[in-house]
């Protein structure tokens, strides 16, 4: 994928005109800022797009709901609890994270988003939130971008987040998102949470449609473990007070418009696979020469979710063989092995389904942090690239413990 | 799955009157037996049963290739390279190998089964093989069922075996069967290797449908960690001399021969689970009143796929929204989380999609070293069980170094 590069811009969620933000400890998680509250001035154009997981969190279902006018002035976020698996309760407490916020804002309950990230299956401290979101709408403004995205992670260890800046018709207009990420991360929508605010001027249809490109091209092509979670969220807010002309139809501005949030969705996923659990390496499979787009990114899946591909990486072995047998389990059949070529960096390991013996040069180059694999099937003229990262005794080690 | 139990025959292979078998070491590994000939005195009625896999080792293309007439008289078997994604060469090697086994045996080289295992990628050192078979063909019936066993093993830190009598028409019929696993351990004919020698007299077509039959409720319900070997193969080998009345047709006799054979396939499986690389745990998934048996196996293989449930249940930790989560990306569009009920053993964690807060309960249970875990769907009458194991650090290092 060619993308533009882009002057990332310092600060995160705040570098956008309109929107507030309040980040507060109300006890879900021991430590740390846990309830995470965005709200925007005027009401925004919003979209969404959710986990295709058939267990869906309650959240999720709420604000799917609350998404139906494509419009929001409010995000209301906690870590610590995922309130998936909890039935009606469930519901009646993601609903009140909503009607509470709405009434506290003077702003009605379905322009409330909610979101909620951690462990599924238990219920919600509904008194410890309840004072956190007075507290989150007394603190509106005052909190900063760190503390921000303190509030939406649970076992990441970096923040994440990407700001861009572009103009628009003579206007500037800024674009700002944060996620979280590390386990239970696997294609269609696998950001865990993501939140992006905008001032553009734009249109329902064409925010939607931007937010749907943009996750295909990033979220929708990583994966750390290939378990696809119950609350993966991201949103979009777009405020409009950038006064751009507003983007209406794809011109050459929505397009402008569209690379921008590509880049900052991108950015966001490719930090979501550096910080895998456990991952010690990141790493690019591009699958070239494919007949098909699906048939290529079907099989970079499989090798990108191999525990025998993975660990091998962790070990900084070419054990090239094990991603031969990938492709050959992937469930396409129309590839033939002695028409495969693979390549780690810029070394072939594999010229027509066998081995070149360069093992030792490739091994040397498996000691980066950041490995680019390249399997061409020599088939056709589709490719795919899949992000995805190392399987380590670490990340075993955190997922023994995790509650 | 309800099974006959059988009495455990002492012994492996040795059990079964007219076969013969010879164990050496080549040098393929640095230590232990690498080379098995398994010869029977009279031609016998063969079947097979071969990985799934597009990516084909070169034996497993020569091995079909020889059992078009279901007949075989003897298999070479090499431990320690798995001759796959080696070309032409490998092909030639694949059957150099069972020309040279015939050549000293007399018999002709389509009698000749072969079978590898061990690292992708590399040629056979066939000086080593050519000097290995004469030496196996020389030593014919000197070796101990310890001796055979070890020469199919690589990574496996037990040697399996199940041998079982039965009475057909009054004549005592033996059937005995050894197996390697541990890692790249998968559906879809997921033995790794798998010899199985009876003296049954038996048409070629039922031993064939008995074959497949005791595959598909033994090794294709199983999954380490979905990683579909190149080479996987299984052989099964009857030459008459029980003198039963001859199986040509479904009988009744015919049944209780499936159900011995149901029942060898099935410990196999069993010891291929217990011996799961790294492994601490054997899992036991039942999956009951699914709409139909496929629904009702992709969830459980899902399940027992899942990273994230495989590390809990190796942390002996009840986190059972990881089994929920599972299910809900399953695939199977049918499904109602608030129809799902889970049990740990005996103690019941979820009812209706929600928790029971019996998870101190369940974590006691959960220390045991054999765990079933019961999924409920409550939507028809289908059901199924995979067995799996858990996911530990030592799964990572050994698959980090392996070669």
């Amino acid at each position: 994928m060619l993308m533009k590069s882009y002057l990332q811009i310092k600060g995160a969620l705040s570098t956008v005109q309109g929107f507030q933000t309040s980040s507060v400890h109300c006890g879900l998680k021991k430590v740390n800022k846990d309830l995470l509250l965005i709200f925007s001035e005027k009401p925004s154009c919003a979209s969404g797009v959710f986990t295709k997981n058939l267990v869906q969190a309650a959240p999720v279902i709420i604000s799917k709901n609350h998404l139906q006018n494509a419009q929001a002035q409010a995000i209301i976020i906690n870590s610590g609890n995922a309130n998936a698996c909890t039935g009606q309760q469930g519901l009646n407490d993601a609903l009140e994270m909503a009607t509470k916020t709405a009434q506290l804002l003077n702003i009605s309950t379905e322009q409330v988003l909610v979101c909620s990230t951690g462990v599924i299956g238990k219920h919600l401290d509904m008194e410890k939130i309840r004072l956190g979101i007075s507290q989150a709408v007394q603190d509106l403004g005052q909190s900063s971008d760190q503390e921000v995205m303190e509030a939406i992670m649970t076992t990441d260890t970096f923040p994440k987040s990407s700001s861009v800046e572009i103009t628009l018709g003579g206007k500037k207009v800024y674009l700002a998102g944060i996620a979280k990420g590390a386990g239970m991360i696997k294609p269609n929508m696998a950001t865990m949470l993501c939140f992006l605010l905008t001032d553009v001027a734009i249109s329902p249809n064409l925010l939607n449609l931007a937010l749907h490109n943009a996750i295909e091209q990033s979220f929708n092509t990583i994966t750390i473990d290939g378990d696809t979670s119950t609350n993966d969220t991201a949103l979009i807010l777009a405020n409009g007070l950038a006064n751009n002309p507003k983007l209406e139809e794809k011109n050459n501005d929505f397009s402008l418009f569209q690379e921008a949030l590509n880049f900052v969705t991108h950015s966001l996923a490719h930090m979501i696979v550096q910080d895998g659990e456990g991952a010690t390496k990141c790493i690019h499979l591009k699958i070239l020469k494919a007949r098909t787009y699906e048939e290529a990114k079907q099989i970079g899946y499989c090798i990108a979710e191999s525990p025998l591909v993975k660990t091998a990486l962790c070990g900084q072995r070419c054990l090239w063989g094990r991603i031969m047998a990938a492709i050959g389990y992937a469930g396409v059949s129309s590839i033939r092995s002695e028409q495969i070529d693979i390549f780690y960096g810029p070394i072939q390991v594999v010229e027509k389904g066998q081995g070149t013996e360069k093992i030792t040069e490739a091994e040397i180059y498996l000691k980066e942090k950041e490995i680019t694999i390249t399997i061409d099937l020599n088939q056709g003229k589709a490719e795919a690239i899949i992000y995805t990262c190392d399987l380590s005794r670490d990340y075993v080690t955190i997922n023994m413990a995790y509650t």
